[in-house]
């Protein structure tokens, strides 16, 4: 399969990564105990280049998909919620939307393929504030039922990865948030872990919405099945077109393109964090420009960050996606540049340091 | 020993509780998605009494003192950083005052006795922005050194829990949040850990602002010797003034005097929860007012948190102090109220609920 994705280069250039962490360390604080922090601080710099990071205009970007694998019955809510949370994402009233709009943080919807037309009605050419229609199947279309076909065609894949460059490329500021919506969608991650790390199916598949434990054994069975269909999808892409939903894939493209452009991509939970297992088998650079915002109570994505060696900020045992963790860990990214940029050092700020370089000795 | 303290009542109302769960329970989200965020929002609503929880004007509070026990060299820097990170808060550069001008929480420094005259050289009856000064056992004076006689005496530990009450009564809003300064106060947060739970000496005491190992094999030393010096200061108010310091005591005072006042009380690190930790002792309920910010990077912090049966939000290795933590986790506190306020229902934003109380089956 041919991909339309741009080649990363290392960010990390060791005099700046120096610079940062020596001024991190004279920071008037005990050396390191800012913790996790400091590696943030770090990383922050490192992407944006700079040992004074400012994130810019934070963009929040929902990207939402139906899936046709939920006729199979693998989720607690029905398909209409899909179309219907977007509408709740425009009107204000989601987490998401809340959480964005407490932070600072702007708000954009992609409609990668819902099952619902939300220009009906309008008069043609009409746009809705907050939301960009970049159906990749066209019509009121979800992908395909995954147990029985691809869930996108080859091209249609590419198209979806496109689209999410194009739609990184116009976005103002340097700091990408990413959210999902998509009724379904934690099996197309469930199926994609269980695809690109050879862990069992089992232990990738969770409760979702809120199946009980006799719904989660028939999910597994279905998304075994799945798997089972699509043996030869076992390279990044191939498996995101057979497994995967259009939100994924357009998330992969967004997220490889805000790498390319230095921006600090704040991932979310499992769907968002999939989408970067499927970025970061196509080229491993990108994780370092991003930053996971928690770790989410959804069964597998602990394997995920595990498989990637990454850490997340925040632990709360959040499950329900649309970016509404990583909107809540944002106000950390802030903290940890604010820090780097303001915080006095122990010169400026005329405080001893540490007494001596041995150990103090009691008297 | 008479304490001024006064005693606190149940907060609960079990009809405000059921309310706020049926109102989170309606929001549009999987029952229980947003995780401990959920029961933080509840918490907060039954402090503030409300539904629909705002918290307005929050007070960071840095209450700072010296200790006599530094003499024995258990910290790692120089009691004269106290002072110095004093002139530090008050000049805006510290962590804590970076962190509280990000997040909108104003910031005041409370002189329990800090080895150092603030005011010298000022015309009599000058005040400093932003300080306090308290001083308990006036001039510039810390604590007595406690392997040699006891910290305060009973009378000095009564004045800094009033000191602690009268502040607070004085502070505009509705959250208290707490920080604290004072080289060598690890070393009273972990005596009263030891004493007030029992646990042994060795897994309460840490390294503090950065000591290396023998050193601490050194301060646990020193802190079994001082526990063995005070064998009757068992009960909570002997032992804060055996063991305590003047920050700890004033802070007593403080979160008793939150709690009284249904006040959001926003718990840092090691050294505010062990104040927590006496306070609970003198009267549990306390803990209803309390938010455990994170859990630190110093030893003995999670034991206390383990004792008092309670959960930080943050867990990010920090061990800085000064309310840095406080501070950090504060956005999520917002993001709690938001919610409950923000967040549409179900039935107003017209999304589907659970498809069937029974579980989904497989087509």
């Amino acid at each position: 399969m041919n991909t339309t994705l741009p080649t990363l280069a290392d960010i990390r250039a060791p005099a700046l990564t120096q610079a940062l962490q020596h001024k991190l360390n004279n920071k008037t604080k005990p050396l390191g105990s800012l913790g996790r922090l400091e590696a943030l601080a770090l990383q922050l710099g490192e992407i944006l280049g700079t040992e004074s990071p400012v994130m810019d205009q934070p963009q929040m970007v929902v990207f939402a998909g139906d899936h046709g694998l939920t006729a199979r019955g693998v989720s607690a809510f029905p398909s209409d919620v899909s179309w219907q949370m977007v509408e709740n994402f425009l009107a204000g009233g989601a987490a998401v939307s809340v959480l964005a709009r407490q932070n600072g943080i702007s708000l954009t919807v992609v409609d990668c393929g819902v099952n619902h037309d939300f220009l009906a009605g309008l008069p043609a050419g009409t746009q809705r504030p907050g939301l960009l229609v970049r159906k990749v199947a066209g019509g009121e279309k979800g992908t395909a039922d995954s147990s029985a076909q691809a869930a996108m065609t080859a091209a249609q894949c590419q198209q979806a990865l496109q689209n999410g460059r194009d739609i990184v490329k116009g976005l103002p500021g340097n700091a990408l948030l990413l959210g999902e919506m998509g009724i379904g969608n934690t099996s197309a991650a469930s199926l994609l872990l269980a695809r690109l790390t050879g862990l069992d199916i089992e232990v990738c598949t969770g409760a979702g919405t809120g199946l009980d434990a006799p719904a989660v054994v028939r999910k597994t069975a279905v998304l075994r099945e799945v798997l089972a269909f699509h043996p030869q999808a076992t390279a990044p892409l191939e498996a995101l077109a057979a497994l995967g939903g259009y939100e994924i894939a357009t998330m992969v493209g967004a997220v490889m393109q805000a790498a390319t452009e230095r921006r600090v991509v704040v991932v979310d939970g499992f769907i968002a964090t999939s989408a970067v297992l499927v970025a970061h088998a196509l080229q491993p650079l990108v994780l370092q420009s991003c930053v996971f915002a928690h770790r989410s109570g959804e069964r597998g994505h602990e394997f995920m960050l595990q498989y990637l060696g990454v850490q997340a900020l925040l632990d709360l045992g959040l499950r329900l996606g649309e970016g509404s963790g990583a909107a809540l860990a944002w106000p950390l990214l802030q903290s940890a540049c604010t820090i780097l940029r303001e915080m006095a050092s122990f010169e400026s700020a005329g405080v001893s340091e540490k007494s001596e370089t041995t150990p103090v000795t009691a008297a």
